[in-house]
């Protein structure tokens, strides 16, 4: 049985095509995103906050989050992405952010320029971001500190979501791409595509852009590959379908007085042993 | 916000009550189960090891299984019953498991007759088990080494899912309990609950038994309630549901481009932010 | 074999006694220190980054320091103080703090009033505060995050040590005091005691004092009594006596062509075992 | 601030050079290995487990041991050699092991001969050891599962120290080989290097041979070299020092009241600063 080895991030960010990315918040996640087709795994930060049942607001740690992605990335070939909020502290933190993700096999990481500690994007509460110098400092200290030539550093910015339009998007993006980000992701929380739209038409490409419909779902992957985006991630869909599967579940159950009426309805047993791999890893003992 | 404390298994054990325990792999399942009412939560090893993407078969440890049991149990006031395989080894291997679940707060464990490296009880291979006596050591060991009054140990026998036959599966369920056993776990893998009513009946009621109904969901909890079951866990259905969930969301996000079609059926942001006690956080920072 | 059971930080600070608490980075340490007499432990910030072998500069995180001080509690009855920087963030991660390290069995931390990230008491660089009022405000956090009676928060000002002087390690002391802070840690990086006994003797006794005389290592135990402090911390010196005999020890080796020169001076395998009480654990499997 | 790349152990196991190597439980140990001049470190289970407090007897499992061998070899260039104990199982065990360690970063492992779960080698107590096709074919299932040409499998033989003389030892030596084996790890507890010197003398040179020359130290290294040994691993002294560095100086403040005396002898806090690199470090701010 031979261990997976990994597409890295950039691989298979290939010119030209638009990368499906599936928000997962542990390795069963990630390896159902694979199955379905999906090119690379959202090591998501709220998804891996939720799932250990505290808000998105710093309380989980750089190497909380980093275990996520690598037990993630342990069980797939495609590349996980992995979110590092606003890189937890200064140039130091960030510094041995690179060192610690790039030695453990993770071949990209997100870095957002809200302050430390950061507050969920959608989350009512401060938004405020750090200067755009100092965040591309940290972008600087994060492609210094990188070893191989493989790693990616996507630079977030949060302009949009705290408000500050897209002339400052704009600005910031332009000066996170010159202090050598690998590409730029744009948060939006509007209802429509729009605002992520326009920041599209004005963008000169000099970096690829990374979206995250989560606000504004009516927006067709098509729309996303015209109008220029380079990855498209979908980041807690799998997420928020857990918690209703597991509310209903568990409330038929309890409704039932068992899961006969569920069964239909269920993965098998056998399903769960077949993503275990299990007869590949039995056949080890003969 | 203050912290949950956590009742112990030992007093969610109500006498004549029947406890309705729900398989949990994270603390957002675990949460789940506490909100849906049951009294209980089990910390599965199919369901940790599936979360992980690994067969369940000893590849997990003792830290992996107690890291994932605790970040259950820190965010719950029902007990989490942690399932801990066959112990590990030996005696010294179930003492240490003993003193660290202990220590950790988790207030009860489930340790099997089978053989280390073991194998699910579902899986096609060996379901050997250790002597009648040799189990019965570890239990007292496991008894012995706990320090308070409340902490409890289920003793679980696979004679039934070995194929030893009723006979064994009583006369080392004796045995067991009186090694010290809090509770007898009898698993079974029939399609009906005839072989654990047959226990049921003969089981003189030393200490309460606890059932576990995957392979005979028809079995309805009233029955599991009339026939003297102590506690009922239902333990990968959560599981199950959500391979199913994720895979059917992923897939259509693919085939329809986006999650427009998906959103009425998703939980929502704000839904996660609840679960998360997200307003309660941010109160501390007023 | 039983499992140690801890005595509390609380119990130990007998009213009118000294305290010597020995600072460790590993339950080897604190068993030693356990040995020699100490009444409680240190797990120092600066020498478990020490160990780890990156700076004590907010690298290491709440986890790292508390699966630390968690794994030296575990194996001594003495109580562990943990070292907790200085808090890791804001009023959620203080009391997300709180709630884990008094839920894994530690029965006192200590947090200081430097910003985050911070650095090392002694090291060259920013030593800036944060108002006196913030402090003060996570100390109350601190305190109403906390489930039982016996949990134990030391306020560690570093007034002195960034060079406001006495009155303002006063007036933070108080406020700390009055935030509910069970005992202050008043820190100082002078030659002399003369500073932190000019603290003590205007200090008026409303919280016991916790002295670190890393600077002053003349200041005799009996002096610190005489002066009414409560705890003395001897934080680092098994650190730096363990670098000298690494270091002394390898370069015998490799000078030497191997350990015989050193054979007389190493405590022996047999002492290992016996610091591991392998023979009572061995009893488990008579 | 560039990351340490790491030498595979491959590779600093130069043909015709014999590799000095120093046991070491924490970065803090590998990182004055490699500054005394050792060419790689031993991630030694005893030292680790001592470290925690608890006996080789494999109650530390198969994360523990990763998690220290990786904290060591993010910290150093020389390569790690991680001690695997028995391999904690089964091939399926083994299989895993080598995709955990190889996908971390580890270049090389050693894994024993003994039942699982084992106990140390200097241990009164068993010392069984499973057959040798059955450890060949563990052997062969670790080489079958690593991914790239890099990693490197150390079979250790424990036939000497369980009594069954020269021939089984030599035997099974070359059973390992010819299942793969990297090299062969030849332990005993005698008193002076007569046994191993035997095996060397009878061994055919087709895999190189590593010793431990714990219980005859006066084994010079010179002598090492002209008997043919290729890896020499000086495996406890550095935690024997440890042991009674940390004894004399938690003895001595209690003794004299404070740590006046002892300074002179301690390596001091600037020391501490500069193993952790800090200026290099704080150069990132600036």
């Amino acid at each position: 049985m031979q261990r997976t080895t990994n597409a890295t991030f950039r691989a298979a960010l290939t010119e030209g095509r638009t990368l499906r990315t599936a928000g997962a918040h542990d390795a069963l996640g990630a390896m159902l995103a694979e199955q379905a087709g999906f090119g690379a795994v959202w090591a998501s930060g709220l998804g891996i906050s939720a799932a250990r049942g505290v808000p998105d607001a710093s309380l989980l740690t750089m190497p909380d989050l980093l275990q996520a992605a690598v037990q993630m990335q342990r069980r797939v070939r495609i590349p996980v992405v992995a979110d590092c909020d606003s890189g937890f502290g200064n140039n130091l933190n960030i510094t041995y952010l690179v060192h610690e993700y790039e030695a453990a096999g993770i071949s990209a990481v997100c870095i957002e320029d809200k302050q430390y500690p950061k507050l969920n994007s959608f989350a009512p509460g401060s938004q405020d971001l750090i200067d755009t110098t100092a965040f591309a400092d940290k972008i600087a200290a994060a492609k210094r500190a990188q070893t191989g030539d493989d790693f990616f550093v996507i630079a977030r910015t949060e302009a949009l979501i705290s408000g500050l339009g897209l002339e400052e998007a704009l600005t910031r993006s332009y000066a996170y791409a010159a202090a050598g980000a690998d590409a730029i992701l744009i948060h939006s929380k509007q209802p429509t595509s729009a605002e992520v739209h326009a920041f599209l038409e004005q963008w000169d490409g000099r970096a690829p852009v990374v979206l995250v419909p989560t606000t504004y779902p009516d927006w067709h992957f098509d729309d996303a590959v015209k109008a220029g985006a380079s990855v498209v991630i979908y980041a807690n869909q799998g997420l928020r379908a857990t918690i209703d599967a597991l509310r209903a579940t568990f409330d038929s159950i309890i409704a039932h007085g068992g899961s006969a009426e569920l069964e239909a309805e269920l993965a098998s047993v056998n399903d769960v042993f077949e993503l275990q791999r299990l007869r590949q890893w039995m056949e080890l003992e003969r």
